[in-house]
């Protein structure tokens, strides 16, 4: 793990959310993205060396509805870089976490993800995320 | 705001918690420390530029044991670093978000810390902080 890449934030309407980070942080979200496969929109704040990422759900079917639905707006996971994410995919499985996919898939802001299940790290929903370069 | 200066994890048993995360992170945590007046224990994980905390009560009457009691175990805040904490108070409370506490106070890893209730920030508890220097 190299570095806390981003932490996501649940929202139900990501307009206001945009305005109220906004004043919260003294800055607008430099980027705004839809991601298709897990049916939300997003946007990203930057902070340091870290980024906040916004999630609102375009679907009622959305992993973000049903965590909304369930606990109500809030942190939703915390994403790591990691260098290589076949190889820590590997070593977190043989650690006994559970990963909830099997193979990295392709997640927001050109980056490959995989989750692993919070039963397995404290309640907390971690992603671990690589960058995706011209030569993957 | 600077940059996410820690996440804090509620845990129930940071021994336990310390095991779990450091298998994660492949690293042990590089500091332990107790605040008595939040009634926590504390460790200390660096990530990058960021810093990950696990804090376990240690009074049924600390509010990391009434956070796990009504929620269980996960993320319980986001603290950010600021350069000068009285300023960005005025600065917030201006902006319409709600103080926890009216003057900065003593927190772990020498830090004036302050924080915002949830209700104001989409639901995530927001730390501020400001490392305490010796000509304050």
């Amino acid at each position: 793990m190299i570095k806390v890449e981003h932490i996501g934030i649940a929202v139900k309407n990501i307009k206001d959310s945009n305005d109220i980070f906004a004043k919260l942080f003294g800055q607008q979200p430099y980027k705004r993205e839809s991601v298709a496969s897990e049916k939300v929109s997003t946007s990203f704040f930057q902070l340091g060396d870290t980024k906040i990422e916004l999630l609102e759900a375009t679907d009622e079917d959305s992993p973000i509805a049903k965590f909304i639905a369930k606990r109500g707006e809030g942190i939703h996971h915390i994403a790591y870089k990691v260098e290589n994410i076949e190889m820590e995919m590997k070593r977190l499985a043989e650690e006994g976490f559970t990963l909830l996919n099997e193979k990295p898939k392709k997640g927001a802001d050109n980056k490959l993800v995989c989750f692993l299940h919070p039963k397995s790290t404290n309640g907390v929903l971690v992603e671990l995320c690589q960058e995706i370069t011209s030569d993957v």
